[in-house]
């Protein structure tokens, strides 16, 4: 009965994932994540990929201990709602998402935060297993953070570990945020492609957009990235080494803070450029560390896509055994959620 | 039997206290930190400046449940021992500090660093008492910090709360550190009287030199800063106005990383310049703040220059009550440090 489902809701896709009791994955599966409609609409795709994760696990969805959802936007974890999903259309006021998952999959639904569920399962399962204290950085459209601290997660007063807004370069370049100088107007995809876009369209040469087209792309993906680099485009250098010298010196500015023993990097750029580029992080900290003789370990992450969807899942907690007599749906619901 | 000592070790001054169990100072004393000799004649001064604060508290040292001190350099706590103390000469191999004092003042010593006992003392005492999680910023001759979350210290691997030497503006201004771009290299007001001097040589009027001479000081102190501020010096202002953009960028950065309920600015110059320049902080934050339509309190610490010995003190667990038969002052070290 320890048998959990985990959702990763993305911007783009969705990944669901349905793991035992130690977190292992039994099955999982992914969908686009629908841009028409509304949260009721993003929802039902999310209900449809677990319930395809539970078949890939055979199991039913109800026989599940629960499901998490890792989620963007403003997460209310007490009430399951969640608001100001900036990245999904006609989601800025507070949605049911927990109630109505609960609704449709008939288990308990847990929410969190996407990125502080991807760090915890980084923590407990992945490469920051050996570590007590740890920062996640999640190097994708935007950057991402979550932070451990004596084995738990630390949130604040529920928006911490925002490491992509830390400013890097006081006046700097203007980030999707809207303020100036964060790290992520340097290191995020987003604002990279829209770097790229300007300097292309003043005739800087380049051979993003082409590849883009090739894979019938609409915008820069991490995989676009990789080949224009490893064809040698000197735009997609130039801009990759930006990004990488704003990560270290913001990276390098959060562990100056925190001293944590180590950094977990992950998201998209992160996970499809790879250890060579999180060796390229590492160098880009060592000018900003106050103890230079004693960085952290800088680790890519081991969990990959799934990382989030297992996180997601790690926050319904594992049953050791089924209760004597099953309680009726809405009972647990309200006894443990 | 509750009664406790408190010894802060500052570049420039020595500051003991003796506190009740309260944490309530009884007696204070405070002396110039010798600058001639070494590690054992900072000891002794340390000694003396501690009895003195006993004799203003009625006490006897030995009559103290322990003595607690605040030390730069690094610290270690188990040990006792202090070493890399760059403000004070020959003091770059480890020294028994501890061990020396128990011995002078026959009564236990615990050493933790001068920030962050400072930081505890305002959160268990201070301007931080109503919140769970706080960062101290201590602005002075650098730019100290200390870490709270959850009621307890945050000290990492024992180097936490650098942060003077979060980066700011990546590639710019060379910190006293030998690093660019740190809030140090912008605030600290040694970094800031560097810059003075040097603009003053290339012809810069300001009446910062001349106030300093006037007070017979050889370097430019927070109380010139403050008179020169009061006379509308041009230079004074210009220095100010940047050292608190970079405080902005700087402690908002953090902010967006911890997400602590609260602020709390002390230091030499913090405490000097006072509420109308804490406001100016907190409004040079709010740019760079992700959450601003939710930023954290930013007050003026309330325990002003005895907050470091206090905090200090707080190193010795108080005592409910006194042991039936008092054990000798070697076990009582052994069985307690």
């Amino acid at each position: 009965m320890s048998t959990r489902g985990g959702i990763d809701l993305g911007g783009t896709k969705i990944q669901a994932v349905v793991v035992n009791g130690a977190g292992r994955p039994l099955g999982d599966a992914r969908a686009p994540t629908p841009h028409d409609g509304g949260p009721a609409d993003v929802a039902e795709a999310m209900s449809a990929v677990l319930r395809e994760a539970a078949t890939a696990a055979g199991v039913e969805p109800a026989e599940l201990s629960g499901v998490g959802v890792g989620s963007p936007g403003d997460v209310d974890a007490a009430t399951g709602v969640v608001s100001n999903v900036v990245n999904l259309p006609n989601w800025a006021a507070g949605f049911p998402l927990a109630e109505t998952l609960a609704g449709a999959l008939r288990t308990q639904v847990a929410i969190g935060n996407d990125v502080q569920v991807a760090t915890n399962a980084e923590a407990r399962l992945g490469a920051g297993k050996p570590y007590s204290s740890l920062l996640g950085v999640f190097w994708g459209t935007g950057v991402g953070g979550g932070i451990v601290l004596n084995g738990k997660a630390w949130v604040g007063r529920g928006a911490a570990a925002e490491i992509g807004h830390m400013v890097v370069r006081r006046g700097g370049a203007r980030c999707p945020c809207g303020r100036r100088g964060c790290m992520e107007a340097y290191a995020g995809r987003g604002a990279m492609e829209a770097r790229a876009r300007r300097l292309n369209k003043r005739g800087r040469r380049t051979r993003l957009f082409e590849i883009m087209e090739d894979r019938g792309r609409d915008r820069l993906t991490s995989g676009v990235w990789e080949r224009a680099l490893t064809q040698g485009d000197g735009l997609a250098e130039e801009l990759i080494e930006r990004a990488l010298k704003a990560l270290g010196a913001g990276v390098a500015s959060a562990v100056n803070l925190l001293d944590v023993e180590a950094v977990v990097i992950g998201g998209g750029l992160g996970l499809r450029l790879g250890e060579p580029y999180v060796r390229r992080i590492r160098e880009a900290m060592m000018p900003h560390l106050f103890n230079d003789d004693r960085p952290p370990a800088v680790e890519l992450s081991t969990l990959g896509d799934l990382g989030g969807a297992i996180g997601a899942a790690l926050l319904v907690p594992a049953r050791r055994k089924a209760p004597a007599k099953a309680a009726s749906l809405s009972e647990r619901t309200s006894q443990e959620a």
